[in-house]
């Protein structure tokens, strides 16, 4: 990791890691199989000698392994990483101190293996031919991209979100690598509410004719069906007060209505907005395959899971589960019914629930209360 | 109105009314023309010889006039109009002592004009040359009809969600014509939240290529477009709560996932039945012309509503306000904002939020607190 001076940027790499050469040698939880798998990922800070002072942040459902910095190559004007607020020197989760990975989980789009990368059983995009992958499998491929960085143990695992679900997988599946968790604004079971919205955005890729049942990967894309599922779930990552207070009831042409149908509110300006910039970067079936992950996670079911939260007994984790008091896809309630369960396995366990307005996806938003709550539980860690 | 002795059946008959006759004969909010225009309706018990024990009951967003009894055709099986628990003989809207009038509204696709409708300037349906209408329009043509039945006066008018906007247009239109009005699980003004959903349904809708802007009545319907504007719709209709205790994460098929796009789950069948459903009774362009009516819908606001809540001063309607505690698309706290707006005005104003967890469409199911409620409330009426 350098700093340029001239813009004091932070610089990392996209890197890569491939294992289970042979076709389909990795079996996933749903018994199908899967190889060779890729995992992209980024790193900052450096692995201490006793290869003890890594955290692993797990994204969310489009999220990337560019947690934080910004590429050698980057213009001026290139944003950093996604979490880039949280994650540098001196920062909450401290690069000084250390070491950060971020990868792309399975089947997304963002370098890691998906449905859109190459079958070697075909020589064309897998499609639907890719097989469901899970958050369990999800949390089995970045195990072995630790294994391959040395790292024996996690300081902690963070994230939010579908990323607060690959962390409590974690803490069942190999608690004895795991120092501490962070999940935020996750969820221990998806509620029918989030399943039905996942289900309502799936439907709106599906019906798009260029879906073409999933081998659109040499024609026109479902770009039309992506950006209404888009905005679905934009609707579900903001909240009524959000809203209220971004948008209102303003309008883009403030002297009148349009009476007609190309969208007189801001709201919907910003929406289509979100929609046309996010089919320019993700593709469709990645957003079927993580959905479906999401919906079929449930810890407190043994039914895919091998693993539950019983596994967690005897275990010494600690916990800080963070809700926000507007997200009303991952509810506070669902926080505490985590907390609770872990509290019945034993587990040392803080709760916070942060006040904010800006609903579910208030973790990406700059926050110092979030930064501090995650450093100070960090440090104290350490300190411990 | 006659009753079957076989089976106590209420029959009701479809029944409509014209007017405009001339092509484009009626002038718009929008200062589009319209004309000639039919209004469906339906009618059970008797006006009186004052012409005053008249109620006007106005619909949601894709209902229609069948609010109570059968058709004397329908079979045995056919269920009755879609209030029936409140209004008939004894009910909480009793027809013994009321006439009841319900309308379809401007823009619907149930027997009064709409897009659907055929155009005299063409002679095919208007499609999108179908002019935008308000909820001001909606309520001119319901006058229009009343004038027609001979009605003076309204005992009360009575509506849920889009209903409810009606209710309060026709008390800042025709304010000495209500002697009291009854807005359920609705609001004044239409939020950042609301438009939000309500744009996203169009988007589908629009997105399906059947759709073909519009122009779909000599073809292929965009029936998929409009099961996924449904579905979303009736996320929207439930709550958390509700959903948690319908379906929670039951599966259709108990023994396993199915590690596909087909639905897994209960309340993705659940969505997809509602979508089917709703494509064979329902047409698209009606659900973008009425959701965009209720997007304009702003009684705080005189941009287009030629009148607004400071129409009220001076009146003396009596007004029952009703939420749902799990209503989150019209919440509680927008009605009390309606309930204080109402006050302001010197209107005597009573208030209720009903607890119950079905979420916005609790006034569709039958509840004897609500039938209560509004009996009592109209009673009283009588009885003062």
């Amino acid at each position: 990791m350098k700093k340029n001076g001239d813009t004091l940027k932070v610089h990392v790499t996209k890197e890569y890691f491939s294992y289970g050469a042979a076709p389909n040698e990795q079996r996933l939880e749903s018994r199908l199989k899967l190889g060779p798998v890729t995992v992209a990922y980024e790193t900052l800070g450096a692995l201490n000698s006793n290869r003890d002072n890594a955290i692993l942040i797990c994204h969310a459902l489009t999220g990337d392994s560019h947690v934080a910095g910004n590429y050698p190559e980057d213009s001026l004007e290139a944003p950093p990483g996604w979490w880039d607020f949280m994650v540098g020197s001196g920062k909450g989760i401290d690069t000084d101190r250390y070491f950060v990975i971020c990868c792309n989980i399975l089947g997304s789009c963002m370098g890691s293996t998906g449905p859109a990368s190459i079958n070697p059983a075909t020589n064309k995009p897998y499609g639907l031919d890719f097989p469901m992958v899970t958050i369990g499998d999800m949390v089995n491929s970045q195990k072995q991209l630790l294994d391959y960085l040395g790292v024996r143990k996690l300081h902690s695992v963070v994230g939010g979100s579908v990323g607060g679900m690959q962390v409590l997988e974690w803490c069942v599946r190999f608690p004895s690598m795991v120092r501490s968790a962070i999940p935020i604004a996750t969820t221990m079971r998806h509620s029918a509410l989030a399943i039905a919205f996942n289900e309502v955005a799936r439907q709106a890729i599906m019906a798009d004719p260029n879906w073409n049942k999933g081998a659109y990967y040499d024609g026109s894309k479902p770009d039309t069906g992506l950006a209404v599922a888009r905005m679905i779930g934009h609707v579900t990552y903001l909240s009524d007060e959000a809203m209220r207070r971004k948008f209102g009831r303003n309008l883009q042409n403030k002297n009148d209505f349009s009476f007609n149908f190309t969208g007189d509110f801001q709201v919907e300006s910003y929406l289509h907005h979100q929609g046309s910039k996010f089919v320019k970067r993700f593709d469709a079936n990645s957003v079927l395959y993580i959905t479906k992950a999401a919906d079929y996670f449930d810890l407190t079911d043994k039914k895919i899971t091998e693993k539950s939260l019983h596994g967690l007994s005897g275990t010494n984790s600690k916990f800080l589960v963070i809700s926000y008091s507007s997200d009303w896809l991952y509810p506070t309630y669902q926080a505490k019914e985590l907390v609770q369960a872990l509290k019945r396995t034993s587990q040392d366990v803080s709760f916070c629930e942060i006040e904010a307005d800006c609903g579910h996806d208030a973790f990406l938003i700059q926050d110092k209360r979030l930064s501090a709550l995650i450093g100070g539980f960090l440090h104290g860690l350490t300190g411990s």
